[in-house]
């Protein structure tokens, strides 16, 4: 299985300095961008973009619900025109400045509790796929990648957009394909579970669930967090394994 | 003189309504758009977006500085760097929403205060004019025409854009070509004083000023007002004289 | 059963005006004064403090979700710790301009989906009474009187705040006692159903449910809405049929 | 001369964190708490209150311009009303959130371009002035310490209100009593010439300007930063001096 690595970058706002983008932006293959609404103002997006370009990186747009107060983790309950409106707002910002670097934007990924409320809701995902699709250039929509994979290609082929598959290297799979909840013990992978994970998921296509089977996943992208050094030196080592 | 009309649009926000925007579409040429910095937000914008391709109007950038309470109205000390990034984000944010209904962003025109300071503000002035011309399509700026216009278009020459030069049909001028203060007396047209003056502009392609003065404009767009029904009304007999 | 009149104001924001306060602040007895999280900025405070003041009004907070563009009426699920302390800073905020114009706060309402999710959630119910009560001062938090009314009273009593119950004089009810949905027909009474809700409510303390039952409700006051003209008469013919 | 130290804090928002409050706390006398309009939250004001207070430290009011993304740095061109109404609101929303823990909040320090336009423009500064005497409750203003400390405890006591004046402890002084522009060599001190200006004032109640002559400053508070480990050591070691 070929792999790429994705991340959230371009999380400072204002003053407020988030992430290790620089220490980052080398080891990776796709930059998750937020957009200004829950993370991102536009000369940070403008800085992210050209630390992309410079590092020969994909850009995404990561839009968010628009709460910064909240870094868009809290489920808001919009309408649909609603959804469909800011992201497309989101998109269309990033991608007319990551153009204007001579960058073309290549994928969405929701973030946060949008992303979330995405995986959960039929009807938001759906909302979320017409939206892209709506949008006047062909965009990939990334998401998560569950036993559920076939079914969200049925519906972004009925959309008319394709899909990118995601897998999360530190973080323990329930025996549905879920994420253990962050609360229950053994969450989050240790940094040699985590290279398992991920060598595991090269070599077979699959991850051993909290309960020891074997769940098969279909992943184009793992996505990993560069929040300080450590994250930092873990992403240069899962990049040292695929690669 | 062939002349165009321009309004400001799409400056509801939420559940806040501001302006006549389905009254005054039909008699205009060329719609500002709010960008959701100082007004709109992207369902207004998209709705906006929608009434300016039914009624077969040229849409323009109405970017504004971030400041949502004050309505862009109040001069904020930006940095250049942050000027060019929010303006591209506005920019980027209409043309991208513009595109995806079919319709092909055609000139920028600062919103308030940041047009105001544009105006003063030689430096300014040309960092607006970089920034449009670092934007990855072809847009022209709009902005007020005055003894300096030919000035304006050299600056805007040597930055590589096009300048659309705009008048205001019903504030009176001074013999500077500036606008009379709002404060001052007679600043705002009566309406018969205000088509007197749009039919001097369009016979003669110039206005008489405040000192009985006669001053020399070049002048592609007529600035109007649809804040009420008094408004869309003498943009309708605005239409009619120039058609 | 003695009967005062609440109503939703200083609902406008900046350059957008909503409301037409002026009108209906002779007729009422309680302003809910919107706090700037969702409607409402330090201004439009100020004045409409001015105004309860010289209509010798009493204001109570009208705090919401921190959600502009959505008008405080979309669910953010948000943690008890952050809705106790957006609850206190709009409560705060409010509180120590109405004293510095010699006014006392004497309530807080919760707005839009923060109402709602309060009269269906009793843990965020009670997390809001918490909030009010660790308050420095004494204040009323006002709710919908439902059949639940006395399980409701003894939660406040519990934290230690008292209730004020509030019957909507324009909306049906159901035969549980909740406001029949916006979406059904019949759910907003006309004026005439209006006046006479008001006064079997005054007369008898009861309202007619949709299905034609008589259903007790324990109600300190009635919430009316005044966006328009027509709205400020109805209130106004409230007022004369309460008194 | 007896000095007090005071601290800008309570500056995170949301997930972002800024400055090292709790490292800060021990070490100073006052607290220059952020109001949300530039900088902090409701939960980040509530949770450095409770820090202020397990550190038994005064709080203040910090005050801003509404700019987060600017931090507060840019100046606003805001009306009178709007500054006094934005200054009361900021205000009061500490002021009730101190109350509910216990806390008298003792001062207000406006933030960055407040401050700046504060100590330049009289009109300004006045507005400012009769603001804070029009809060309920007796609030000192703290501004900077320069050889118009007499001009403005007059003007202070023209508005009924009282100056707590303050100096910086790292940062080079001119003639005229202003500091020096950072843009200039020396203008912030090393370590041991921020001790020696601590020291001098401190015995003497004078700074040695750029040019080396003497200047005589009332001063009632010294301010310090603790952005990072190196600023927390500095206030440590100004502590144990002025001790």
């Amino acid at each position: 299985m070929s792999l790429k690595l994705n991340c959230d970058l371009g999380e400072s706002f204002g003053s407020w300095t988030m992430g290790m983008d620089a220490e980052v932006m080398p080891h990776i293959d796709q930059a998750n961008i937020a957009c200004g609404f829950h993370a991102g103002d536009p000369l940070v997006m403008k800085k992210t973009l050209a630390l992309a370009k410079a590092n020969n990186v994909t850009v995404g747009a990561h839009p968010g619900y628009p709460d910064l107060v909240g870094f868009g983790r809290r489920t808001m309950n919009c309408q649909p025109d609603e959804v469909a409106a800011l992201l497309q707002y989101q998109i269309a910002a990033i991608d007319g400045m990551a153009q204007s670097q001579g960058l073309e934007l290549n994928y969405v990924k929701p973030h946060g509790a949008l992303y979330n409320d995405m995986m959960k809701n039929t009807e938001l995902r759906q909302v979320i796929m017409q939206a892209i699709a709506d949008y006047h250039k062909p965009l990939a929509l990334m998401l998560q990648s569950t036993p559920d994979a076939a079914a969200h290609k049925a519906e972004a082929e009925q959309a008319g957009i394709s899909l990118l598959l995601e897998a999360f290297a530190d973080r323990c799979y329930d025996d549905d394909g879920k994420l253990l909840a962050r609360t229950k013990p053994g969450a989050v992978h240790t940094k040699e579970k985590m290279l398992a994970q991920v060598e595991q998921l090269k070599a077979t296509g699959t991850v051993t669930t909290v309960s020891g089977n074997t769940l098969k996943l279909d992943v184009d992208s793992l996505c990993v967090h560069g929040d300080n050094m450590a994250g930092v030196q873990a992403i240069a080592e899962i990049r040292a394994l695929i690669s």
